[in-house]
């Protein structure tokens, strides 16, 4: 089922995720990435937290990620976070960062697995998730 | 139960734990300590990961450092861990690192806690622990 | 000059800022002491980001953490940063966390030294920031 | 110029790098390419930090990664990174993390660009690293 919900989320960059060149380092955009994701299941009415304690995990099975400028210490930034797909067990995100100025950070795309926490195997999501996202259903 | 057991372990600091002052961020020795401990348990013959696994974990409860010198990237730093005490449910280790030019970068203390994991509340520690922090007793 | 100055600010554990106890790692905290200090500063009109373009930076020196109770993940928590003197080149503030329930999850202190970018020296705070500050002047 | 140079290092999965889910934080996987790449270049006989203090860095401008399997804590991984090419200021690498039973943990690659210290804008590598990384040319 392609789907296309959007939402957007503010992150402030701390001191300690920039390095010595002065940037926001390379490693530290995944949570903001998380933190983006969580936010907008949230808005949708999800709770990650509630479905973890239901006994179903969803880690991430790819990520790739374009740095475009340089994120700095203190800068305000915009993640958009787009849930594109929800495939089998499998949910799909793209991102984009953008800064106060206006200027393409980043962009990125994840593809999260929907797993049972007993044994790791992927698993359907939960019938509540799935009649949240239908709304937002653009397959035809 | 007074103890003296010292071990030291190597870390090299990461670009990723560097901050834009060129130092390694302050927040980052608290993993630098951790290392540190499981590396001078393991060196005694205990494993943190089986104890945990066993049902009983052991978080910090205080913690206290001191900087004295910055660390900076690509430093190859010594961690000097000594296990001092062993009271009731708490573990005491005092820290000091120190780099290739032999500087004292930073000196800290931890207490930590033997918790159940059913219900996160303080117990003994395991007597496999208990017997082999006892080679170290300098209690008179 | 003794000063009280409090403020609060919110932050949400993040799910890769907890660790496989289930907990904020213990090693998180010292990134949301910085947050709350850089908040409380941009509150009395300071901006940390600038002072450091001037040419002056805030290294910590002293930290000491006390962890009462473990913050989990989503946890939306109140940290409250005062603070309490400022004495040479040397600043310091005391903290602490409150989850929702009002909970104390966690006390600090913190020293911190003002220091010349260029030779990392000691150097008395800026007039700018002395003259922000002694608004909050309890020293009678 | 297309190249063969492969090298692996170790890295012990860290406490604070695992979440509660159990698993090594997706975002942690970039600081352990990091390293391998800082290792593999060091084994050339190049230094990452003193090429930057002579005012070229290596910032990286695109990365994919996938997860195979969980790295779980304690886990000693062995980071096999690969340079596989050099065109232009970019640079590439492939990384391969597996763990104590040879099992593929994951998979990834990165695109690092030359740039200059001062004015951030990409530049080619120094001929000090092109004679160093030319004795792997499999371009014919």
């Amino acid at each position: 089922m392609k789907v296309n919900f959007a939402h957007t989320t503010q992150i402030r960059v701390r001191y300690g995720e920039t390095d010595q060149m002065g940037y926001c380092y390379y490693g530290n955009y995944a949570q903001y990435f998380e933190v983006g994701r969580v936010e907008a299941l949230r808005s949708i009415g999800m709770s990650y937290k509630d479905m973890e304690k239901s006994g179903i995990m969803l880690p991430v099975s790819e990520f790739y990620v374009k740095y475009c400028k340089p994120a700095l210490y203190d800068d305000h930034l915009n993640i958009k976070t787009v849930i594109t797909e929800l495939k089998g067990a499998r949910l799909f995100f793209d991102y984009e960062i953008t800064n106060e100025s206006n200027e393409v950070i980043s962009t990125a795309q994840t593809i999260l697995v929907f797993v049972s926490k007993e044994n790791m195997k992927p698993v359907l999501p939960p019938n509540s998730f799935v009649q949240l996202i239908e709304k937002y259903d653009v397959s035809i």
